[in-house]
């Protein structure tokens, strides 16, 4: 335990790009918040795919050594930077803060709050005790979640948000269709589509996870392994296909994704974990009028009231209980290189939390 | 000519699947409409791509043999069924018709009418001298248009309605890319753009049409075979890139599409001339929140209310000179075998009409 009046903090920092090997935890002096920032007191960090392929040079940001890294963080605010209360510049914040209006209550040390992406991950990044950031990529959670919950409740949740309720405008009778539904994001997307009263069918490799799948909201699990998906989404459906398909593999899966999509779907890609190049069914995508959309959170957490929109539904969802973070496997900070090497094992369900 | 004593005419018929080859003129009795239907006295037919596809058996119909062939002609109605003023169901009439209210008129000899999408081409098929149709399968129109420039509206320009402002939404200050532009759908897709006020870009394998598409109404026309499409469409759009692509070709040229896509761009694939498959280009589509729709006009035939809309549209603009179908090459009745075979050597420039 780090005491208030600590000078250093330990955190994780890499000095070249690679796998897990290049990670150190460092001792380093804290910080104080500038003008508009804060400084956090970090109590659990949800990991990320995002996170390995920052540290391996393939993210959107490339890193600046020696660079931190972490994205999702429950915290507590430690300290406040002298004039942020009067930030003349609110225009990064998100609308959740920006347009609270009167109600708005400006950040304040003591307050639990969660990180939000988008900032310099080498600055800023949250795996370490410690951290500094504007004071516009944090924002109050729902006190119905403890801070490892909290941690992993905004990147898979809005991700799914953003593509089944935002865009894909999914509702009660829909049938939805969703491959690696074991990742954090598939799991928040069985809950969003179990809240909505829509039809989940998950897809999984064999059997290992069926039940898991099961238990965390899937309607119909087909394991592609044993079952022919498009024979078993045909019979499910009586004929009709999927509205909405969530699909993170692409590669040679989209043909049967396809070929069970109903007339006019959309069909959502966000990851290509597939080795394989997609080739694009092209006759089947005329003649059923198929959408493919390439998907990112990233228009959720950077349109403010799209964003706004998103953060309502999910903290109401949290307050009624109807959504809750599944966390696979919580670890010690001590050890948090073991905890990103199992993340890139995917043998997990849901998501894998450091905790401080 | 053949007066209205005739008993026989001529028609296109063919016995089996194949090219140009399997087609023959035959001399065969002329029909009675039946309850609900019309007799049509053709005067243009405007060729097809699909009607050869038909030929060679590769269509979503199937042909019956002995089986006629052609979709899209300009017609006197020369005789109707007797019940046709009192049709019990006319569900499956189009909502132009359907919907016409009190100013409704019902279809009567002497009528000029254009032929719809739609019907079992090998029992209807309106490549030949009369064809039975049911009533619900003509539409009266505008008197602006000759019978050949008639028989060369719907298809092409219903097809790049529903994609480009139907689906697409386009407006003023749109870039917009167009491959194989001098196809009768492309040059229909150049007079929407126009009218709508935003920016065609066409691209071109060779410099042999490039006047012709900037006659058509090409803003600017990139020549693949001597110009690099990424750099010149960064170029003209000032490093905006196109919000809308209006795609028949697909195969590799995918990827020079999604590079010079803007982000969240429409990207709309109505034909697959490549011969190469076409890879998914999954991180630009997922960086840029890319949409790619496979489009038929389909959904603009068969829903009612699609269908009105972009009825009104062409009917208004071509009443205001703004719209107006580009043939390429009319050919008589006698010629009507080396027509579609021009067709498909793809040099014309617009459509391909066969005039009796």
């Amino acid at each position: 335990m780090i005491t208030r009046e600590a000078k250093t903090n330990k955190v994780v920092r890499f000095y070249q790009t690679g796998g897990i090997e290049v990670l150190k935890t460092e001792e380093v002096a804290i910080a104080e918040p500038g003008a508009g920032e804060v400084r956090l007191r970090i109590q659990a960090v949800a990991l990320n795919r995002s996170d390995a392929i920052f540290r391996e040079g393939n993210y959107l940001q490339s890193p600046e050594f020696p660079a931190r890294l972490g994205v999702d963080a429950a915290a507590i605010v430690e300290a406040v930077g002298l004039e942020l209360q009067e930030l003349p510049d609110v225009s990064h914040q998100p609308a959740f803060h920006r347009d609270q209006g009167p109600n708005r209550k400006p950040i304040k040390v003591g307050d639990n709050v969660l990180t939000l992406a988008g900032f310099n991950l080498s600055q800023h990044g949250v795996l370490g005790e410690t951290t500094i950031l504007p004071a516009s990529f944090v924002i109050p959670y729902p006190n119905q979640l403890t801070p490892a919950e909290a941690s992993a409740l905004l990147t898979p949740f809005l991700t799914s948000w953003g593509a089944l309720i935002d865009y894909g405008q999914m509702s009660q009778g829909d049938y939805v269709l969703l491959t690696a539904a074991s990742s954090s994001v598939g799991v928040a997307a069985l809950q969003i589509i179990h809240a909505t009263g829509a039809t989940a069918i998950a897809t999984t490799r064999n059997s290992a996870k069926k039940q898991a799948l099961l238990d965390a909201g899937a309607d119909y699990v087909i394991v592609t392994s044993e079952e022919d998906v498009v024979s078993r989404v045909k019979e499910i459906t009586n004929g009709k296909g999927v509205r909405l398909a969530f699909d993170s593999v692409a590669g040679s899966g989209l043909e049967a994704i396809t070929n069970v999509a109903a007339q006019g779907a959309q069909i959502f890609i966000y990851g290509a974990l597939a080795k394989e190049p997609t080739i694009t069914p092209l006759w089947t995508l005329m003649a059923k009028e198929l959408n493919i959309r390439g998907y990112s959170n990233y228009e959720v957490f950077s349109n403010p009231e799209r964003f706004e929109r998103g953060i309502n539904y999910l903290y109401d969802g949290v307050r009624n209980g109807i959504l809750k973070p599944v966390i696979a496997k919580e670890f010690t900070f001590e050890e948090v290189v073991s905890a990103l090497g199992y993340m890139e094992s995917n043998e997990q369900m849901g998501k894998i939390v450091v905790t401080f």
